[in-house]
């Protein structure tokens, strides 16, 4: 019987290694606890609002959800501060990636443009949609390199994508650098900026890509609920964009992609300003912390903008890494973004920060 | 300001216009209850079990799901009887059709194939994916015309969709016509049977694709949580098929798209069998009922093998519809399917069923 065959772009793609779970660590390392700082969740957990739309709303799953989340569009429309026409909910933010590509992007002719050691899910993506993708190195310091990406698009560059605060560098770029990039682009390629992470980012006004949106309608922002709002699990994200943007994206997709309790716990943690400031407050003070504690120790720390920071640690990350995995710790080693050398840890807790860093202190 | 371009067949596509949802209708009609039989939703909601997996989950709402869910694939794989590597878990089992025609397909080179008046999935997933998508007419009595599709694949045949039981018609192919067919298309287009309402089907031995699995490496079963499981709005299916294919999709295809409450909701929905088993009778008694009473109406009723039936009111189906709506039932008329003549609707609770019979006797 002979195997089946595939598109060839995808047969020649690696499988993907999956990181221990938690229990798996538990088990290997004979470990009670661990502490998870690895994945930019939301150091308090999921807003109480949101856990309590879901136990109550727990009887209707077997109903399919409302095609385009219009109750859920109008929520968030409200809470950013555009028409409902403007927004378009996914299956997390990953899925209003995928759907950019694939209404914007011809195969076989198009292509990606981003930078290197960026969010994977931009090449992951491109390669499924049979796009092809380039990167532009960062500039000096691992900054986004704005000027040199809009140098790089031709007529061929259907999306351009810059995640601010970057991840994994934390770094941000303001209003400013971004309103001069999308001049300089051409206007019918389109401007993706990932905010996954920019509640964290302050001040926050000098980082507001909103006001862009009336001025360039080909800007997309990307945003998630799965950090600030503490719902990763319950994948749901959403991108603002121009209502003729949209409303291709509405015609061309699949419906029924955010479940009914995802897009429950997402209207009810967005009327949960309590968690959502506390949560500012603790990633604000474990940033502080973090900042200048393993500055402290000797260590690159780059300024962080979002709820992560990067550094470079005094010994080698990787053993850094393991040693702190050995202890129950997790955190990012940065190997499949290209920065081996560096780390990315997320802020937990207070307690859990100070556990980390006493555990790195000892380490280093 | 130039409005925004995307893809040449997307600004092509037609918006889609959704319906009126339960509470729309209440208002519409000044009804205070509404019976909605459209969707072929679980008559007896919810698992139990599945409900108190979700609420007792809440809480870890914040936390990404496991990559590729393998709790879960072990589950199904033990109850499917086939290994783990065999299965493939998706945000409904749409997300496994759109991942079959993006890991198999070439745009602008292969097409897909299936029959008039099919399920809309599969020309919508072609659509985005931009491969050509070509319709097979049904055999007399609306049966899915299996000779004809075997000799409509030609090598640009990437895949081939079969439903069973049908929607919106209830029928199903035997295990022995598929075998026919599936010895008849050539080993590298891939034949993918969708079995969403197979728990349906009696009897059971007569209509169980699992068998052809070993023989035909080609063949993909396609399953759902949302209709005899009752978990509709969480968003979950998956696929059965070769370890290798699973492979490929595995390699190339997003994270985190079941999210962490479907994963728990249908590892329990699996271990309900009070819930699956009295699931089964409802509808068993409910098809017989529904089957029975309208043939006795003088309207024409298709064999059903389904949780629905399809049939041709004595009196214009459009006219049926809006009628029942009036009294606050929900049936679905099947214009879009390019069968306006006819109607179909779901079993509901044994109370729902005698509601709604009453109803279309008086009509008609």
């Amino acid at each position: 019987m002979s195997p089946i065959k595939v598109r060839p772009d995808v047969m020649e793609t690696k499988p993907y290694t999956p990181g221990l779970t938690i229990e798996e660590i538990k088990e290997k390392y004979g470990l009670d606890t661990v502490i998870k700082l690895a994945s930019n969740e939301n150091p308090l957990g999921a807003s109480p609002l949101a856990q309590k739309a879901v136990i109550r709303h727990a009887p209707n799953i077997f109903r399919y959800p409302q095609n385009g989340n219009p109750r859920l569009n109008k929520a968030i429309a409200k809470r950013v501060g555009v028409a409902e026409e403007n927004i378009i909910s996914g299956n997390g933010s990953d899925e209003v990636i995928d759907l950019l590509i694939r209404v914007k992007a011809e195969p076989g002719r198009d292509e990606i443009l981003t930078y290197e050691s960026c969010f994977s899910m931009y090449s992951l993506m491109s390669r499924l949609c049979g796009i092809s993708f380039k990167q532009v190195p960062r500039d000096a310091g691992h900054k986004q390199p704005l000027k040199a990406m809009a140098a790089a698009v031709t007529d061929k560059t259907a999306i351009v994508f810059v995640t601010t605060p970057d991840n994994p560098t934390g770094l941000a770029v303001t209003t400013k650098e971004v309103r001069e990039m999308a001049m300089a682009i051409p206007k019918q390629t389109i401007l993706a900026i990932d905010e996954a992470y920019i509640d964290f980012a302050t001040p926050a006004e000098e980082y507001d890509m909103r006001p862009l949106l009336s001025e360039f309608p080909n800007i997309v922002l990307l945003r998630t609920f799965s950090k600030a709002f503490g719902l990763a699990g319950m994948r749901v994200g959403f991108g603002i964009m121009s209502s003729a943007l949209a409303g291709y994206i509405n015609r061309a997709r699949a419906p029924f992609t955010v479940s009914i309790l995802a897009e429950e716990a997402a209207i009810a943690a967005l009327s949960d300003d309590a968690f959502y400031n506390e949560t500012l407050n603790v990633v604000h003070r474990g940033r502080k912390l973090f900042t200048d504690e393993i500055k402290g120790m000797g260590c690159e720390v780059l300024p962080s903008q979002s709820n992560f920071i990067m550094f470079k640690p005094t010994s080698n990350a990787g053993e850094v890494f393991e040693e702190l995995l050995k202890r129950g710790i997790i955190v990012r080693p940065l190997k499949s973004f290209g920065l081996g050398e560096y780390i990315r840890v997320n802020m937990g807790t207070d307690r859990e920060n100070k556990i980390f860093l006493e555990n790195l202190r000892e380490l280093l």
